[in-house]
């Protein structure tokens, strides 16, 4: 008996059985008993549909007016589950972000929560209705329609649980849980019963997309209980908490693999100052996100500097260093896209040395060779050419998480 | 220089490149110094497709709902009329009932419109943007989401006009303008520069539905000045007016036809007071809209009553007519369904008895045969075979409208 928050996404109500499905699980949680808040994203390809016809008009139709069009995709799914539950004979009401008092400020198309006037939704809990609300948009204070960005409808779950102290959020998504890596690549990957925040955002970030890194830093601001959970097989998922209650055998909670880097390395830098700075700030005014860097000692009072991107940001990045040629000197730039970041986390990493070496290990032994290292509290990352990518993650999860691997 | 309103239907704004020229249509008034407020329909068969998706779910879905699902079609056809307008390169703004300020009751999927606040709108046309409205909706004092119902979105155009004092409301369409009769079947019908807004009235009840009758009674309350016009013809349209200032040739402004017509008959009632006041209150508790009424002298001291209702409240009104046979005490119920009403409107008409004669010669010499009769201050209907029905306009607007017509 408690408040539980429930958010689906777009596959798990893209069409009318799915619908009904979601109903299922929602009325079910509410015959237990529960107070339940349910955040519905739009119907499968809903927004990429809205989009097209957009980009058909104009193709820089201002993001205002794309908020407007594609805030509609939850009304409509949002309005038909509540059919879906009322048609079970479940007192429903389904409110826009608007209506649920989701409060942001005016970025538009890339939003953030200020906060949420829960009244109008307390209220309808008190008199024991269940409440759909749309996910991925809000208000900002001109009274316009606003929508949350990439992994919005996560947000907004997340930011509901916490604004009213519910018990528990479940992301219902289509995968069963978070897994020790991608398992429809790597044999043996198995589902984590639970698994910390801060491993659950390195994981996000090396491109694990179950939870979208904003919903997960969210939850763990506001200690927001979380669990990942398939609409789908109806088993239980996998709990996201502050500090995991059973810590898992392993130090390492999941490897991941990212294949969107590239990596650009200025050879011969004079041995000046300020030389990193001033590269990295050339970067960050083009808005180019660097991920791994590091620095050696190259010839002759030179040094060289290595640096990760992602691929779309590789040509600009390029661009905006040999424009400033001069005023950095350096001999030349190296660059390479057909590579991949491979990474272990783990909370319990930090107390065991031998973590990183054994990755390493594993990956020499299947002569992978390591391009770039850069290691956290909580995870090691290794550049590998992207053609042994799905191999590294194979052998370093077998090195972790096989029955018979050595080091757990 | 001044306000003017411009509603766009459903097929106006069909597709991309309708709205592209709706937003022409719209920057061409705004270029020549006006100020602009379009309100507009869904697209096409938006609300169709919506009002089937709900179907699948669940066909007994609450009204609250419906229109929580039905709103979000002119959500999507304002915010692409403004990208655009946007692309044309002028400041425009997409607003919902909501934001513009569309305040209704509580009459879920019919709601009338109480107020409207108008602050956002006039803020936004001081900005000297464009004003898109979304039209067929606003909320209610719960902040729920209300549709109006049939011919909404004209009575959203009026309404705004009505509220921001516009000097012109122009109800564009498919049609150039109101015509004598259905240019589609009737030859040699002639668009009218203007018409009263109780001949309007009279046309549209009788079914030529060019504008919904609440939007030209709301019209003709706050005298705003309305005109039908086509979105694809570019010509003038018709003018509605309180007074026409340049009085028709003819005292005859249209002649309609309308084919949903059923007529009943009770044979041999008793001759007691009360009994039409029983008959019609019994079918008004039943929501049965009655038309016309007849009441004639049977045979020993007995009458008949005939009337007419629409086609599907045929049989809801014999059930509750036969339920009742014994209170009410007649012989029988005669019934026919194969009846069309024809009539003419006319604010001419009144103070030229010849007008129904010459109507009824007509069609006498045409060898159609008169049912029942009705007449008004400014219209005259017949009921005559479904079969005559067309034909029976034709020989009508011949006699009125022809060159050579007789008596105008």
């Amino acid at each position: 008996m408690g408040l539980i928050v429930q958010k689906f996404g777009g596959t798990s109500v893209a069409d009318a059985d799915r619908i009904r499905n979601v109903a299922r699980i929602i009325t079910e949680t509410y015959r237990r008993g529960h107070n339940v808040v349910a955040v519905l994203s739009a119907q499968g390809d809903t927004t990429d549909d809205l989009i097209a016809k957009a980009a058909e008009i104009n193709p820089n139709a201002s993001k205002r007016e794309m908020d407007m069009l594609l805030s509609t995709g939850e009304q409509i799914s949002c309005s038909l589950c509540a059919m879906a539950i009322e048609a079970m004979g479940y007192p429903v009401i389904s409110l826009t972000g608007w209506q649920a008092g989701m409060r942001t400020n005016s970025t538009y198309s890339n939003a953030r929560i200020k906060r949420i006037a829960t009244e109008r939704v307390l209220a309808e809990l008190d008199k024991k209705a269940i409440v759909i609300v749309t996910g991925f948009q809000g208000i900002n204070k001109y009274d316009d329609i606003t929508t949350l960005g990439r992994g919005g409808s996560d947000t907004s779950a997340v930011a509901l649980a916490a604004a009213l102290h519910a018990d528990l959020c479940q992301i219902y998504t289509d995968v069963d849980g978070v897994y020790t890596a991608d398992p429809r690549h790597v044999q043996g990957a198995r589902k984590l019963e639970e698994i910390t925040f801060d491993e659950m955002l390195e994981l996000a970030t090396l491109g694990a997309q179950v939870l979208h890194n904003r919903s997960v830093e969210m939850a763990k601001r506001y200690n927001v209980n979380l669990e990942v959970i398939s609409s789908f097989s109806g088993k239980p998922g996998t709990k996201v908490k502050e500090v995991a209650k059973t810590m898992e055998k392993s130090h390492v909670s999941g490897v991941a693999k990212d294949k969107n880097v590239a990596r650009l390395a200025l050879v011969g830098l004079a041995d000046q100052p300020g030389i990193a700075f001033k590269i990295f700030s050339l970067l960050a005014k083009e808005h180019v996100n660097v991920d791994i860097i590091l620095q050696s000692i190259g010839r002759n009072d030179t040094k060289d500097i290595s640096f990760t991107v992602s691929k779309q940001d590789m040509e600009l990045a390029r661009k905006v260093l040999e424009e400033n040629a001069e005023s950095l000197g350096f001999d030349r730039i190296d660059f390479n896209d057909q590579i991949a970041k491979v990474s272990i986390v783990g909370a319990g990493m930090i107390n065991n040395p031998g973590v990183a070496a054994a990755m390493f290990e594993a990956l020499y032994s299947a002569g992978i060779n390591i391009n770039m290292i850069s290691t956290s509290e909580i995870k090691v990352s290794v550049l590998v050419d992207i053609n042994d990518a799905d191999r590294a993650v194979q052998v370093v999860h077998d090195r972790f998480f096989s029955d018979f691997g050595v080091g757990n």
